[in-house]
């Protein structure tokens, strides 16, 4: 039986540090990122791909306020946003990927599907909204935006002095229709989904599906989704070729094999960077953790060479 | 075997006249309509949902120009606009069609894809764009605008006076995962697709996929995936309950059977509203034409009763 890889495509697959966001921008990233993983194709892995919004849902939320500046156009919530930012790169994504494919001569289909991702309503990131998205306010506004639509801020420290709407980032519990994913990526098909980390709904005590006013890390839900369907390998494309302990610092050093424990150790030292490699590496151990393999992290341009990229397994090997 | 049918949402499904466009008023309405169809589902239909997109990918464009005014944010091309518009809306009716299956003890599956759909690049309609979308601007702005960014202008003749871009209309020709979506439908899963008609491609002389500065017919759209699907029969659903020859006019009369040749005959006389049914009773000969069994043209509260709407056959009975 073929292999059966999730690959994480993260951020600057799509868009990259002071690019602008125009679409040319983002096709000829993607395109480049996509070649990388015709290894993978070679080597006859079946394939499901997983991304990040960052960038684009942040621009969708900035486009809402915006419209509704200008035209009055009602925003939409958190929820939608995410949900289109799902169908516009997923839509690029798959026919970038279909380009790629008939380039290289590889008669693959590629499906894209719209991913709900179940959340407990009880997760303590419900409590502790740590997401910042949408624009930096002052704090009269804040205060107007917080009891007109019932929004969370917090200070923004990075480049400009305000406030910033925070959101949860709950856990994933469940990615709907995982065994559909599962089924046609073994059946050889390309899948793409989980977009963003999905749209995160829960159940209410009335047993309704609602949305979350949250956003989920897209690392964790391909994680899970990397269990639930199986897979063998899950890869983390990211801006470095490997994980490093004291990254930058004066006792760099890169590391090629990784086993569980060593990570968890590494992880609570605080060795890897928050906020960067920190969340990647949670993600990689919680798939070795429920039973995969082999987890990867590494740069898309290195895919093609296994000496590259950090391999966390459950015992070095 | 169960009958297969395809079920095209309107617009009013979604959105109605003179509402704002909130999502709340939007899962309302979505609920509203997917609680008639539960109808087909308790007669043993298998289903898959298509639906328009016009409100919401028309306030899609503004925010893209709203959010370059306010925030400088690149706009993004129309093709990932209908694409943004698949995964919210998408989105939005699966999860209100979950609640409304569980709601009614229903065990269904529902199943959400982005849909490209492929269009000739010969499509005359490229030679002639008719579909208005985007602001209304004066025609310093037209100027503009169609030297900066080539898109097309047209004088507006509705509410405002002034110039509105217009983009083509080209005929679908075929809708990419057809397959995926029969196959998922016939084993009983309802299958969301096709939303807004699809997101348009071509493929250029160097067979590359490119997306194309085009709206699809959603009813056209949807009539093409219930002929590739081979459905049995083709629902579009809209605001009234039967076709009408002269609607509202002295000689209204409602017409329950109408076979496919009568059918041509009061199109090209010019009985059906050019722009509101006229399309629709295209779209349902086209079905019938390529081989349907049976289209029905009626609102969706009527849906359960089986007196009401339009069927259109080949032949009367």
């Amino acid at each position: 039986m073929n292999k059966l890889a999730v690959i994480a495509l993260g951020g600057n697959a799509l868009l990259r540090d002071k690019q602008k966001g125009t679409i040319e921008e983002q096709e000829a990233n993607t395109t480049e990122t996509l070649e990388n993983i015709l290894y993978l194709l070679k080597e006859g892995y079946n394939l499901v791909l997983t991304h990040g919004n960052g960038p684009q849902v942040g621009n969708i939320v900035l486009r809402n306020d915006a419209g509704e500046q200008i035209y009055n156009i009602p925003q939409m919530p958190l929820d939608i946003c995410v949900a289109d930012s799902q169908g516009g790169i997923g839509y690029m994504l798959e026919r970038c990927l279909r380009n790629v494919l008939k380039k290289h001569g590889i008669e693959k289909n590629v499906l894209t599907l719209v991913s709900l991702v179940e959340v407990k309503a009880e997760d303590s990131a419900f409590q502790n909204p740590t997401k910042r998205i949408g624009k930096i306010v002052d704090s009269a506004e804040a205060e107007k935006l917080s009891k007109e639509k019932g929004w969370i801020y917090k200070e923004e420290k990075k480049e400009t002095i305000g406030l910033r709407r925070v959101v949860p980032s709950p856990q994933p519990y469940k990615i709907m229709n995982w065994d559909i994913i599962e089924q046609n990526a073994r059946a050889g098909i390309i899948v793409i989904a989980a977009g963003g980390g999905g749209v995160p709904v829960y159940t209410d005590p009335e047993g309704k599906l609602k949305p979350a006013e949250a956003v989920i890390d897209k690392d964790l839900a391909s994680a899970l989704l990397a269990n639930e369907i199986k897979a063998d390998e899950f890869y983390i494309l990211t801006d470095v070729p490997y994980i490093y302990i004291d990254y930058k610092g004066p006792n760099e050093q890169k590391l090629e094999f990784l086993n569980h424990d060593d990570a968890v150790k590494y992880a609570e030292q605080g060795m890897f960077g928050e906020g960067s490699m920190a969340p990647k590496v949670k993600a990689a151990l919680q798939f070795i953790k429920n039973g995969g393999e082999k987890s990867i992290i590494t740069e898309a341009k290195k895919l093609a060479d296994k000496s590259f990229g950090t391999k966390i397994t459950m015992v070095s090997g």
